[in-house]
């Protein structure tokens, strides 16, 4: 079998054998097929598409290019959660201490950066001294102790969706379906997840630009999944405009801490109530949490005896981090310049444009182009206002937190291009449009 | 400007403006963008295509990326020539003196083989002691004094090009007809050529198996010289069958020597007469050598008086070859074993297969899979017939150069494929299909 033949194929959107997806993953991994290889690979799947078999003998080659984790030592179901990447996405960062506080072990791998902004480990490394990196039996004990760890993907789990992800980041090939879904859905079977909650977002800020396409990418993870024998929950939730106020690395930290504490932005704790809902649903497996309203009455309890906050700041302790900055983020890497943006007229809100916001934040330097990019984890915007809020000339929208003056130009011009104004009153966007589910046996 | 949108326009099947292929395409001479990158740009061209434009913007980035030749102290109007590649083309090796021996000055950069067979460069390498190496002033020193230099392909010319190709090789990417026209007209412009005889082959053993693709690419490549100021003449030539007798790299010298003492294939003789013709015709400007009977006749003189034999001698002694390889081409490399191919049955020739030749050779160790790889400069076949000849069986159809006998095996199997029999009479090929032309001014 030849590697440039397998290119080849798939470049003239021919369907590719589950032994020749397996060759090539094992190539990956094995540093048999170069990076360059794999990116016209990448580039080939991305325009030509992938059919469903594919698309599972992906994940299922992914899965297995590594370890494959059995937490069942330490965890008897293993609840795992994924959102497919939007833009002032946090919500591992309040969710995961959230859901723990209520009893539910978590054992969490998070990824880096795709695009505009940061990923979750990248807002962690806000916090001085926190160590995304732990072996195998510091994760164990954490999770032991605290019930709750939060590392980078191991390198040793599904090594090839490592080099894919790095890859697909660089060159143009993310927003490809049959790759979001093998390498969200590789990851969390390689971790060792019985149950996982998966948030995809639709909407003109994510990956997933239609509901329907959201459709298709939640059917396929919930069918593969099922394949692999788990237990999947696969919510559509909204993100054509930002999730919270926050889009940055330190200052999501800020938000996520401000919500554990009961001060968060009504969206985002929403948000994070009704995916922590699912995932108490999921661990209780048809015996316990099961209702909705109850659900969301024990998390709030959470939230106001502070136990959901004091998950957060065992976890930022446990693993190095400055827990001074926890508790008081103002702590936290701190932009040198702070800037109003303002309403340039009176009206109602027709858009928020999330994408616009992400690159807002990339302009002044939260997101990384090359995956060797320095990420400055102080900067990024904060937008206050939704689609179909009134607005008034001069009220401030967002607020700027900048390093480098030079920056300011482009990051206010994407910021021009987030706020769309109507005379006429607009309609709200919701926060959720569909779940899907599927439960083994 | 951001390399991924740059990548993601043309993934997204986007023309890209010229800005955006200069600002691309000076990234990847620098380094600023990843081979990783390239590759994926590269798959996306070949599955989305350019246009005219964006194609011959390509091309001057190409060509402009390092030094560009000015020969004007040496030659008036440089002629130089391109063969888009096939089995059995050793056209250089003979068209070159043969039209310096009418008084064109010319000076030749040609490349190594990758795929099935060697390239100029290879083949001359039979050679012992060729210096296909010159510095620049040693290049202008012959030139100066012979009139003729033919050297390996400068790295210092077009290097977008060397990144490029060796790229496309190694990600299924090299037969797309803007890269494979950007690369080839890259170089013969940094290679400061006035007018170019283009050799575009087409057919089953050519990239371009369609008439029609080779008229595409033939069209491209006179507009890409019309936009830079060259005088271009694109000949459509037939590729379905070997052109001459010998595949492999000394046996293709031994001939291009017997061609220019008179005693070359019959169909190999005329193609070099007509490509020579072609050339003393862009070199007369329009003043002399405008008649291709004269131009013949001229030409057969001086085969006949010994002139373009004396001038490819002249080559090869003044760039360090071992004449006596030329005046006794048994002194060139030799195979130890000498293999008959024989008919299996009577009958007419309904193919004579080039790709399955150039494969025969292949197999023996004629061509190279990788750069790194070795050539051996003995081996290859000689094949004797051509569409439409009538054969009886046991007649040798083909003869094998080997040195290793555990690959005769391999050659055999390929050399089966070549012929196909008929009970009825076939169609011969024609040489020729088109010639387009354009002039400046």
């Amino acid at each position: 079998m030849h590697v440039v033949e397998i290119i080849a194929k798939k470049r003239d959107g021919q369907t590719l054998s589950k032994h020749e997806i397996e060759y090539f993953i094992h190539g990956v991994v094995s540093g048999a097929i170069t990076d360059y290889q794999t990116a016209a690979w990448l580039m080939a799947v991305y325009i030509r598409g992938m059919t469903s078999q594919e698309t599972v003998d992906l994940t299922l080659a992914m899965a297995n290019s590594g370890d494959v984790l059995d937490l069942h030592d330490v965890i008897e179901y293993a609840v795992d959660k994924h959102s497919s990447g939007g833009v002032g996405d946090k919500t591992s960062l309040a969710v995961l201490p959230l859901v723990a506080a209520c009893g539910v072990p978590l054992a969490k791998m998070s990824g880096r950066g795709l695009g505009f902004s940061g990923g979750t480990i990248d807002k962690l490394e806000s916090i001085r001294g926190f160590r995304v990196n732990l072996s195998g039996d510091e994760f164990r004990e954490q999770i032991r102790r605290n019930q709750l760890a939060l590392v980078g993907q191991s390198l040793s789990l599904a090594p090839a969706d490592g080099v894919l992800y790095a890859l697909r980041d660089v060159t143009a090939t993310v927003s490809s379906l049959p790759l979001i879904a093998s390498s969200i859905m590789s990851k969390k079977i390689a971790a060792g997840a019985d149950g996982i909650v998966l948030d995809v977002k639709t909407g003109s800020g994510a990956f997933m630009k239609t509901l329907d396409e959201a459709h298709e990418l939640a059917e396929i993870m919930v069918q593969i999944g099922r394949d692999a024998g788990r237990d999947v929950t696969a919510v559509l939730s909204d993100m054509n405009q930002p999730l919270g106020e926050a889009v940055g690395n330190a200052l999501e930290v800020e938000e996520a801490i401000k919500t554990l504490r009961g001060e968060g932005p009504e969206d985002f704790l929403e948000h994070c109530l009704f995916i922590s809902s699912e995932m108490l649903k999921l661990a209780g497996r048809g015996e316990k949490w099961t209702d909705d309203t109850e659900n969301r009455a024990l998390l709030e309890a959470k939230i106001a005896n502070g136990e959901a906050f004091g998950k957060l700041r065992l976890l930022v302790e446990s693993q190095g981090g400055d827990v001074a900055m926890i508790d008081d983020p103002s702590r936290l890497p701190q932009a040198a310049m702070i800037e109003p943006y303002t309403a340039v007229c009176d009206g109602y809100l027709a858009k928020v444009e999330a994408m616009a916001a992400a690159r807002a934040a990339f302009e002044l330097g939260a997101g990384r182009e090359k995956k060797t990019d320095a990420i400055d984890h102080a900067v990024g915007v904060k937008i206050y206002v939704k689609q179909g809020d009134q607005v008034s000339a001069g009220q401030e929208l967002a607020t700027i937190y900048a390093n480098d003056p030079a920056r300011l130009p482009a990051c206010c011009a994407a910021l021009d291009e987030v706020f769309t104004y109507s005379d006429s009153p607009v309609e709200r966007l919701p926060l959720f449009y569909d779940v899907l589910r599927s439960r083994q046996g």
